[in-house]
Order: structure tokens, then C-alpha cells, then sequence
């Protein structure tokens, strides 16, 4: 395949390992963009320049009018399409919506995937050194808001010289983070996409939050938070608090057919060998889950990302009215929520449609029966995928991009 | 008040902190009562002997035939009804379910509240000091089924001389075991009471307790639950589990009541405080829930609590066919279920009403559309108490034991 992007190296034939599904962006590389100027958080604390993780798709256009941004869910980062050229078996998060020919297709869009600050992953975060101290931010680290990441993420824009985007999109937390480039920054979001989201955490999701929290900051091998120097991994808490999180993607349904009550390594005659161990499917699956991620998590990125989550309320400086939060927007929305999601259930994504209707916005809004629950998002549910694709065959009409070259995608 | 049984000591007026509300059956104190006869478990391994703490009101009648057994819920314990003698802020879990005039009447019947083998509150558990070391059980006690619970409470029920319960009811964990006394021994449970459960755990359900038993095991002062002869307790896991526990207990829409997004302390200006201590008012809620019940509650009773619920399941052994499971049932069926329960939701009330309609057993069955989530069916919703006193209303007719002698029930 053919990518002019100098940072995103071309699949070779003698790549076996790899060959690039059908519409995929091929092999992909990150680059790392460096930010001097501080950053004024909405803590009031300053961060001393920083960088971001990003990698790209497709090519800018010389009116820059093409440009998609893609943000990211609690545990993802700026790999979102393509396979990693250092790791072949690592796929981006979204490579199902954003490759040429898909829903986001990359024959006519820049699509732009940038890591969160504050993340594990490739941007300044927790583990960065501190260039005051010469050692990992740890505890030290400042607390981040949503805000904060548009904030940061609006240099990246300027730094690829792009004033207005053709769409910001994400899913979940990355929803939210959509939300929060078209209410601060309003003439530089053309289309924003709110995929699975909320426009602020309710009780419950911010007790699952705390009780995440609880889990790491308990465990004695957080140190306040400066484990790094210690040696130590809070892998428990952090196990713990992945195990919570995980069973929330899930619906009940979807649960119940994907494990149900099948036991793991039943005894003979299917018996119980009564006990702690793994006996059920689903204890298996939760147990490999934590692990796993345990091993690649930063505890204080899970910290930090929960917390802005739970911050994140612009109706918060409007009365709680969330219409008025969006006075100034002037993007156009597409809303997609997914009927068994019940992190974020479909009312929070019609609490948004509501209030931008009365704003007198132009939005597009699809609730998709899926059973997958919030994970939903992330899967290539063929309906939910052909509303997305819709959606931005008509944002290319709008900016003239041009017809599609390849028929990769779910309206093909 | 009149209370004829030696170890409920009547409520005396000197007592003001304590001075029951009407319908209560006062001061109570429990009893302990020792099995020597070894208890032969589901999981193969020998209880040799145990005591049930139990605590009794109303008056046993010469025929014996007006008793109820009041099967408790995860984190409870016999101490259903009345004041403990001991303790006057103590009142019992169900005081607004059972006593004089009250929906399940203590004028008429004789009922007992049991405290599970396993448990901390006065039955043997893993606290217990195991007579063959001298030392506590801790990691060494018996992983314990529903099925060995109720066998353990059958030999209760021979101690009182009672053959066959006017009803055996419970809420929760406390309905699992209520329905597993109506099938194993179906000549001693005339009506069996079955309130917000379930006929076995979802995956959902097993993942929730997966996660509050790795929180508690993972937690270092757990030491493979011989926490004991170290002096220490896993207050941090058990804390967390807790903390699980208590949301999956209310409703989404509770919650939001209940707390919403309502900061604890703001700062000037209702600012937050940007950081990991208390922000939101849930945050609080759960922290004091989870460091409360770390104080009082055992963590290896949570584990084999947790654990009898994951292996309950009647139909296992009739190819996950629940009719064919109740088939010897005889049996008369009152089921509740509430409309915002998640943890035990409606549909799984419904399957136990299907089965046992498909066995032509007599069922009633309510589902009051109420707010409150699982913890529903410890509140006082007056449709609710209704369904139950009028069902229990037609036990005493059925018995013949009487009218009510006072009115303070929701029917009244």
C-alpha cells in the first residue's frame, strides 16, 4: 500500500507476519511531538512543556480541511488503526472504523490518533521524569481535566497547522473529550462524533471510579503513589481495579452468553473442587484480564484518567443546564449509543441530543440494539458501523474530498 | 410486652433509649445452640459439629405448626427483628417485616432467625477456634454450599420439634436458601418465601464476587486466611469488596438520588479540590461503608458467603432444567421481585415462577416497580409489605391461627 506519511512505514510482501487486513492502514509507526510552552492546568498547577503521542493516516490536504481527530477510551492510546511495526501483533483500538475504504476512510481523511496526557503510553505522564527532580512524576503528577487534554491537544492541531477540524470523534471517555473540543473550542470543531459517551459521570460511575481508586491506593505497593522508585508495581490494586472496570463493559447478557456459569476444569463427573481457585469461565477470564493488564497499566494513568472522568461536567458552571454548557458550539453531531450499554446508557447519550436541540444544532443520532454492552463501541456491529460511514460520506461531500476509491466499508 | 419465651427479655420501661416502636418485639437476646452430630458437606470434608446462633419471637403453639425460619442475606445475621438486649441502636435487619401486627405477625407465628454456619456473628465459621488444633479455622474450614446450610438448619428445626414450617422465607442469598429448603426437604416447608433472588448466580454475578474475593485474598494481612495468629485483618480488601458490594446493591437511578454529583467539602466558589481524598458525596458514602464493614465483618465469612452463592444452583444436576429440579417441591410459593434490583433483576424471579408453574405448584408472584435497587427488599415500600402480609394472612387463615390481635400492619 501506498502512504505517503514519512513516520507511517509501508508493509513489505516479506512482512508475512503482518499482511494488512483488507482496508487497513498497514504497518504504522508513532511519533512523538514535543511541546515547550507550560501548560495552565484547571487544577491551577502548571506543566513545563510536555509531549504527545500521536500517529497519522491518510494525508493532510493543502487546504487542511480533511483532518479527523480520533480520541481515546480509559485503557487505549494513539494507536488506533494499522499494526504496530515494532509488534506485529498489535492492532490499533479502532482498526475496524478507520482505515481507506472503512467508516473513516483514510483515502480521503487525515485521521490524526493522539495518546491523552497523563497516559502510559508515549505522552507526558506519571511516569515521565520530572524535569525538576530528575525522577518520575509519581505522586507529583498534576491532576488533569478533560479540559486540559483539548487544551493540549489544540497545539497538536496548530502544530500540524490545522485551525479547524472536518471532525473530533471518540468513544466513552473519548466521547466526552469530543464533547469538550466543540464547547471550548468551537471554530475548530466542523463535525463532532459522540460515540457510547456521557456529558458528565453519574453516582454510579463515579463509585466504580473510587471503588478502581480504593483498590490501587490500598495496595501497600503504591507508596503514595511513588512506587517507580521503589522497585514495585501496585499490580494487585491495579488488577483489582481493571476486573471492576471490565465487567462494566459487559452487559449481563453478554456475559451470560460468553461464560454464563461454564465451569473452567470441572472435576470428574463436572464437580466443583470447592475452593478459591478458578472454578467458573468468567473468574478465568476476569483473573487473565487483570493480570494482563497489570503488567502494561501505569496505576497512576488509572488515577489520573478516572479522576478527570469524574471531574468532567460542563453543565457544572451553568446550573447544571447542559443546553446552556452548549451556547457557543456550532459543530454539527453525530450521537451513537447502544441499547445494553449501561455504563454510559443510551438517556445519557439523549440527555446531549436533547441539549443540543435546543441549541438548534444539526444532529444525527442513532441507538443501536447491540448486545455487547459499552464495549459495543469498540466492535464492528455492521449497522452502527454503516451510520458512522454515512456520516462522513457526507462530511467529504461537504469539504468536496471526492468519492470513495475502495468499497472496504459496511455500505459497499 | 408480652413475650413468653425465656431468652427474649422483655422491654422494661426503665429502658428509654430503647423503647420499641409499636409493632416491635422489643429487647432481644440470642441463643446458641450446639450440634454435636459431625455435618457431612457438598464439598466431601466433615464439619464436626457447630452451634447456630438464633434469636426466636412469638410463641411456638402446642402443634407446632406456625413457625417461620427467616433465612438471612449476605452481610446479616439471626438478629432479624426487636433491640438487642445488648446493644439498644441494634435493631434486626427485617424489624419492619416481622413482629406484632407487622406483616409477618409475631402474635400468630413463631418465628426464627438463623445465623449461617460460616458466619461471624455466632455460628461456627472460619473464626470459630477449630477443636482439633485449638486454634481458629481460618484458611482450614470447609468451603460451605447452600444445600449443607440448609442441612445444618434442618437439624435446628428437629430441635425445636418443629416437622414442617409454616413458611421458610428470605431476601436475596436468604431466598436462595428458602428455595433450597423447599426442594431438599419438601415435607417440612409448607410455603416457601422468596424475595429479590435467583435461582444461580449470573456470570455477572460470579464476576462481582470474583472481584471483592481477589481484593480480599490479594490484600498481604490476608495471609492465606490465617490472618488470625497474626493479629491482623485484610481491612483493606475486604474495604473494597465492600465497596463493590454496596453498588451493586442501589439503583442507578438511587444513587443519583441519593448523591448525584454532589460534592463533599467544596472549595470557595464550590472548586474542587483536585485530587484523590474525598470530592463527591458517593465517594464518601462508600469509603465510610467499606471502612465500617471492614471493622465488623469477617473476611473469610465474605469468601464463603460468596462462594456458597457462586455454587448454588438447583438445576445443575437435571441438565440446567429448573422445573426438573423442583419437581419433588410441594410447597406453596410467594415470590417478590423489585423493578430497578440489577443484581437480582425481575427476569430471574420469573424463571423460578415458570418452573414452578410448569410443576402446577400454587405461585404468587409480585414485582413492585421501586426505586431502590436490590436493597429494596429491606425497605418498607408499602405495596411490597402488603403482598407479603396478605400472603401470610392467608397462612394463619389456612392454619387457623387467629386473627390479627393488633393493626399496625400496612394493611391495616
Amino acid at each position: 500500500m501506498d502512504n505517503p506519511l514519512p513516520h507511517v512505514a509501508p508493509a513489505t510482501s516479506t512482512d508475512t507476519a503482518a499482511a494488512p487486513p483488507s482496508g487497513s492502514v498497514g504497518l504504522v509507526k508513532p511519533q512523538t511531538i514535543a511541546f515547550s510552552e507550560p501548560l495552565v492546568l484547571a487544577s491551577g498547577q502548571t506543566l513545563p512543556g510536555y509531549e504527545l503521542a500521536v500517529e497519522t493516516y491518510g494525508t493532510l490536504n493543502a487546504s487542511r480541511t480533511n483532518a479527523v481527530l480520533v480520541c481515546h477510551a480509559l485503557n487505549a492510546s494513539h494507536h488506533v488503526a494499522g499494526i504496530n511495526a515494532s509488534d506485529p501483533r498489535d492492532i490499533g483500538w479502532w482498526d475496524n472504523m478507520v482505515g481507506p475504504g472503512k467508516a473513516v476512510d483514510t483515502d480521503r481523511f487525515f485521521v490524526i490518533g493522539v495518546n491523552n496526557l497523563g497516559s502510559c503510553f508515549g505522552s507526558t505522564g506519571p511516569a515521565s521524569i520530572n524535569p525538576e527532580t530528575g525522577k518520575p512524576w509519581g505522586a507529583g503528577f498534576p491532576i488533569l481535566t478533560v479540559e486540559d487534554w483539548v487544551q493540549a491537544q489544540a497545539r497538536l492541531a496548530d502544530y500540524f497547522g490545522i485551525e479547524r477540524f472536518a471532525a473530533v470523534m471518540g468513544g466513552s471517555l473519548g466521547g466526552m473529550q469530543a464533547l469538550s473540543w466543540a464547547i471550548t473550542c468551537p471554530d475548530r470543531v466542523a463535525n463532532c462524533v459522540v460515540i457510547a459517551s456521557t456529558p458528565r459521570l453519574s453516582a454510579q460511575n463515579i463509585g466504580f471510579n473510587e471503588v478502581a481508586r480504593r483498590a490501587i491506593i490500598s495496595d501497600p505497593e503504591f507508596h503514595g503513589g511513588d512506587y517507580y522508585e521503589h522497585g514495585v508495581v501496585p499490580r494487585r490494586g491495579l488488577s483489582v481495579a481493571r476486573m471492576i472496570g471490565h465487567i462494566t463493559y459487559l452487559s449481563d447478557a453478554d456475559m451470560a452468553a460468553k461464560f454464563g456459569r461454564t465451569q473452567r476444569e470441572p472435576g470428574a463427573d463436572g464437580s466443583f473442587h470447592y475452593g478459591y481457585g478458578v472454578e467458573f469461565e468468567v473468574e478465568s477470564y476476569l483473573r487473565y484480564q487483570g493480570e494482563k493488564f497489570s503488567g502494561y497499566f501505569d496505576a497512576n494513568t488509572y488515577l489520573t484518567f478516572t479522576r478527570a472522568l469524574d471531574y468532567f461536567d460542563p453543565s457544572r458552571n451553568h446550573d447544571g443546564d447542559l443546553a446552556k454548557a452548549l451556547e457557543a458550539v456550532s459543530a454539527r453531531f453525530l450521537l451513537v449509543s447502544f441499547s445494553t450499554d449501561w455504563r454510559f446508557p443510551p438517556e445519557r447519550t439523549q440527555e446531549m441530543v436533547r441539549a443540543l436541540l435546543k441549541n438548534k444544532l444539526p444532529v444525527t443520532y442513532a441507538e443501536i440494539d447491540a448486545p455487547h454492552g459499552h464495549d459495543a463501541f469498540l466492535l464492528g456491529d455492521k449497522r452502527y458501523h454503516a451510520v458512522v460511514q454515512g456520516y462522513y460520506d457526507q462530511i467529504a461531500r461537504t469539504l468536496s474530498l471526492g468519492a470513495r476509491k475502495t468499497t472496504t466499508g459496511v455500505l459497499a
